[in-house]
């Protein structure tokens, strides 16, 4: 199985540390393709309607793309959709990742962070997450899960995205008893004990489990 | 009435440009207060454990807030929560705009995303606002709304944070027909034609609009 990475266009500082050395192929989103051809990546696959690139820049990115798909500016599914589907689609494909895909404009933002909740591409809801220099993000369906902990990462949150039921932390620094809500909720900060897993679970709704650490010097950066 | 707005510790570039000259007073969330009174400000309450703060840094905060109200690190609100609930209650307030809560951690942001979605923040989910650096962000309760542009501002995104039944988007560049979703999504990239307001309106859940701009010298972050 390949892991696949997606590139997308956020802000530069947002994207996770030494991403250029992430195992896996690339996909490359409209200008997010440029960052990968410029830090020596040939994508197997650059979407978008690369509006935003010079005359120059688009040749550069035609010349170390192996298959660039340009679509029309004004169409049904963003560009990032567009990546993930054919992430999803390439055989043996495996767990896909999106990057470049945080801060920035909110509605870019939220559009990816709920892209996996669309019906569409809910059975491959647990291949899917979001990756930047702060943030490992999983996504989960109803169902008992293991969280194990991410090395590097202090913080742990888990967040319905969707109304849910019987939502259960057992294991962690702060258990949940079962909960339920109508409304999307970040049970935010919480912490593994030790190097102990804790378990979640809940029987109907969509969740996101989120790992955060603080940034370098933040103390210093207020 | 008098506008709130609580600052909060979220990354210092996001902040939006001038936000020391807001117009309204001012709330501190923990670190966000020593932000705030380096800044020259004088907030009327601060709230949080400051135990990220200096001693001297404390007595900094201390000489110059009106009231402190230092808190358990570990309780059942978040400092943030605890700042928009007194920012509420205060006597003749207006609208509360919480800065310094995007960018990040993605736990802390949802947290703040979603708060005012809270059963107990909703009757007032028309008085709160997300401000950042490229985004303004409103919440809207079930109904017919007119949405106006916002000065500066190039890109409107009709968001349901939670399931919501008959969504409906008229005048803008892209119309919605009558829409419906158990899950959110974020109707991202619309624009105002002209300086036409346009109109929304949904019969069940909740919904942000969301204002965003692309960022200065886009072109060259990639």
């Amino acid at each position: 199985m390949t892991h696949v990475n997606i590139m997308a266009g956020g802000p530069q500082a947002c994207l996770p540390a030494a991403w250029e050395q992430l195992p896996g192929v690339w996909i490359g989103v409209d200008r997010g393709t440029l960052r990968l051809v410029r830090a020596g990546i040939h994508p197997e696959l650059a979407v978008g309607d690369f509006d935003s690139l010079t005359l120059e820049e688009l040749r550069l990115v035609r010349g170390h793309v192996q298959k660039l798909q340009q679509v029309p500016s004004e169409k049904d599914d963003t560009d990032t959709e567009l990546a993930v589907k054919a992430a999803l689609q390439a055989s043996s494909s495996g767990d896909v990742t999106l990057v470049g895909g945080t801060g920035g404009r909110l509605d870019h933002f939220l559009s990816n962070l709920f892209l996996p909740l669309q019906p569409r591409f809910l059975a491959d809801v647990e291949r899917l997450h979001l990756f930047d220099v702060q943030n490992w993000v999983d996504y989960y369906s109803p169902g008992e899960h293991e969280i194990k902990p991410l090395p590097g990462y202090r913080y742990v949150a888990v967040v319905n995205l969707t109304p849910v039921a019987d939502l259960t932390i057992v294991g962690a620094k702060y258990p949940l008893k079962p909960w339920r809500a109508g409304y999307p909720y970040a049970w935010a900060s919480n912490e593994f004990l030790g190097k102990q897993p804790f378990t979640v679970s809940w029987t109907t709704g969509q969740v996101a489990i989120i790992y955060s650490r603080d940034r370098r010097g933040q103390k210093l950066d207020n």
